[in-house]
C-alpha cells in the first residue's frame, strides 16, 4: 500500500426502539435524540469523525423517513451519500448494501461502520485508534473490530473472544485474532468472561476493506453473497426496484450472525475510547454531570434529601423531595416516572397504551 | 322572630400557602386552583350555597389582588358584595370588616363565615346544617360553628371541646355547648381527644347574627372592639382611607384567637358533610378517584406495577413504572415528584428558590 488507506465511514441510523420513551417514539429513534449532549447523537456520531474522514467519504444508511430526517440534520452531507434502504431489515442487509456503495466507488475503499446511537466520550483518542483500524484493514485480508474490556458481567452485550497470541501491530496499536463472537451470555458465563480477561463486549462497530468484506460474504455466508451480487448490481444499473426486490428476498438478520461470527482471520483492538450504548435512561447517570446529591439532570433541578435520580426534563424546573432511584423525563405530553432499576419496563407501558389504541404516545 | 332569619354568606378568599406547590403560587392560592374538581374550590365554595343563599347575599374578603381574581371567577357576583381588604391581616380582621359590612344591610342578619379552600362532599346535607345553624344563630345570643367528629389523632387541627348536657334543637339539628377551643395538640393529647369522644375538629366555619358578634366582641375581645366600630364608621362614610388605616392598626390575629377561643355561649353542631381541608397533595388520595392499583389521578395514567400515587398532569399522559407512594405534580414550567409522607417539605423546595432568587416560581 501507498500512503493512507481511503477511508470511508458507514452510519447506520435505522435503528428503532423503545428504551428511551417517552422522548422516543417510532418516528423519532434514540439517534435522532439528544441525550447525551445538546446535539443528536447522530450529528455526534457524524462530528466525531472530523477531521479524520471528510464529509464527501461519510456515508448513512437507514429507510427513506430516516434518511428524511438525517438530510435535515446534515444538510452538509452529499445527497448521494444518504443511503435509502427499500425498509429497514436488520443490520446484515444495511451493511451489504452501503459495503457495496462504496465497493462501487472503489473496491479496495475501506468501510468503518458505525452505529448512530452510541457515545463515546474521548473522540480525539476514538479517531487515532480508527485511523490504526483503517491502516489494518487496508494491510490485512481481515474483518476489523474493537472490543471494549469488561467492567461489570453484563448480559446485554454480545462478546469477542480473542487471543494474545499473534497480536499485530498496524498505525501504531496491538490488533489480536479474535477466536469467537458469542451471543449474549447469562450471568454466571458473563462473570467467567469478565475473569478470564480474554472477552471483550462487541462495540457494533466494523472495519472493513470492501474487496474483503466481499471474499468473506462469498466464502463464510454463501448465503448471502449472492444477494451481495444482485445489489451491487442494482446499484450500478441505479435500479430502485431492482434493490427492492432484493430487500423483499434478503434475510433479516444481523451482519454479526450472518458473517462475523462465521468469518474466519477477524482482528480486534481495544476501543478504550469512553465507549457506551447508552442503553436505557438509567444509563445516563454515568453520562450527565451530576449536582451534589448524585441526581443527574437535564434542566434545572432543586432537590431536597433526593439522590441517585436520573430526570430529563430541560428547560423546565424539577423538584425532588425525599425521592432517590427514580429516572424521571417530561416531554411536554407525557411524564414518566420509573424506578431505575425498572427501566427495561418501560416497554410494557408501550404495550399497555398500544392496547388502549393511544398510538400518538408510539 | 318571624319567617326564616335572613343568612348572608362571607366567603374567605384571602389565603396564602405553599402546599400545593408548584401548581400554587404567591399569585394563585389553593383556593383558586382546580384541584377538587375542575372547578376551583372558590367556585365550588360558592356554588355549594345555591339555592340556600342568593348571590345577593353572597360576599367575598379577600385583598385587591385576590378579589379581581374573584371578579373574574364569579361576574354574578354583585360588585359591592366583593369586600376588598386594604392587605391581608388574618381571619379577626377580615371577618370584622365583613361582618361589619353585613350589619350596615342588617345588624340582625345572620352571617355564615366559609373558608374558600375546603372540600365538603355532600354539598345538599350542608345546607341542610348551615340552614339550621342559621336558625340557631338568629334564635340564640350565640356564636356557631361546625365541629367535625376526628377519623384520626390530628395534631393538625384545632379541637372544639363540647358537652352533651344542656343540647339544644334549632332547625331540626342538635347544638350542643362548647367548652372551650383548643389549639393544635400534641399526638398524645390527640390521641385522649380522639377517645374521649367530647372533641371535635374546628373546621373554622362560624355563623353568627352581625349583632351578637358586635356583643360578644364588645365582651370578649374588648381590644378589638374599638376597630370594629372604626370599621363600621368607615363603611358608612364610604372611608377607603379610614378602612385602611383600622387595617394598619388592628393585630393580625385569627378569628379563634382574637375571639372564639374567649367567647361564652358559642354552640357547636357536628359537620358531617364530608368535610376535608384538603391540606397536601396526598389529602387528594382520599379525594379523586382511584384506579385498580389505588392511583389517584387527574389526568390520563398507565402504570406498570405501580400504586399509591397521586399524579396531577391533566390533559396529559402520566407513566409509572414499579413506582408506589409518590405525589406528580406537573405544570407546564415545573414539576414535583415528590415522597407522598413528606409532602409537607415542599416549602423547603420554595426557600431553597427563594435563595437562588428564582422567583418565577414562587
Amino acid at each position: 500500500m501507498r500512503g493512507r488507506p481511503e477511508l470511508h465511514a458507514v452510519i447506520m441510523a435505522g435503528g428503532v426502539g423503545t428504551r428511551f420513551w417517552p422522548l422516543s417514539r417510532r418516528k423519532r429513534p434514540k439517534q435522532f435524540l439528544p441525550i447525551t449532549s445538546e446535539r443528536t447523537m447522530f450529528e455526534e456520531t457524524a462530528a466525531r469523525l472530523h477531521p479524520l474522514v471528510p464529509p464527501v467519504r461519510i456515508h448513512t444508511v437507514a429507510d427513506a423517513f430516516q434518511s428524511r430526517t438525517i438530510r435535515r440534520l446534515a444538510p452538509w452531507l452529499p445527497a448521494e451519500n444518504v443511503i435509502v434502504e427499500p425498509r429497514g431489515k436488520n443490520t446484515a442487509p444495511s451493511l451489504i448494501l452501503a459495503t457495496a456503495r462504496v465497493h462501487l466507488r472503489n473496491p479496495e475503499a475501506v468501510v468503518a461502520v458505525l452505529p448512530s446511537d452510541h457515545l463515546i466520550a474521548r473522540p480525539g483518542l476514538f479517531r487515532r485508534r480508527l485511523a490504526a483500524a483503517a491502516e489494518a484493514a487496508a494491510r490485512e485480508d481481515s474483518l476489523v473490530t474493537f472490543g471494549v474490556r469488561p467492567t461489570f458481567p453484563s448480559t446485554g452485550y454480545g462478546y469477542i473472544h480473542f487471543t494474545r497470541r499473534g497480536a499485530k501491530t498496524r498505525g501504531g496499536e496491538m490488533f489480536f485474532p479474535v477466536l469467537e463472537f458469542r451471543e449474549k451470555p447469562d450471568l454466571k458465563t458473563a462473570r467467567r468472561f469478565l475473569r478470564s480477561g480474554a472477552y471483550a463486549w462487541n462495540s457494533g462497530m466494523f472495519v472493513w476493506r470492501a474487496s474483503v468484506f466481499a471474499r468473506k460474504l462469498e466464502r463464510h455466508a454463501p448465503g448471502f453473497f449472492p444477494f451481495w451480487l444482485r445489489m451491487a448490481a442494482a446499484l450500478k444499473s441505479r435500479s430502485r426496484t431492482g434493490l427492492a426486490d432484493v430487500f423483499d428476498d434478503i434475510p433479516a438478520l444481523s451482519i454479526d450472525y450472518a458473517l462475523m461470527e462465521k468469518a474466519e482471520g477477524t482482528l480486534v483492538m481495544e476501543g478504550d475510547f469512553g465507549w457506551s450504548d447508552v442503553g436505557a435512561w438509567s444509563s445516563l447517570a454515568d453520562i450527565w454531570p451530576r449536582d451534589a446529591s448524585d441526581n443527574a439532570v437535564r434542566g434545572e433541578a432543586a432537590a431536597v434529601e433526593a439522590g441517585g435520580n436520573v430526570c430529563y426534563n430541560p428547560g423546565k424546573l424539577t423538584a425532588l423531595v425525599g425521592v432517590s432511584g427514580l429516572v424521571i423525563v417530561e416531554t411536554g405530553d407525557a411524564l414518566l416516572v420509573c424506578r431505575k432499576d425498572r427501566d427495561q419496563d418501560v416497554k410494557k407501558i408501550l404495550e399497555l397504551l398500544g392496547r388502549r389504541g393511544r398510538k400518538q404516545f408510539l
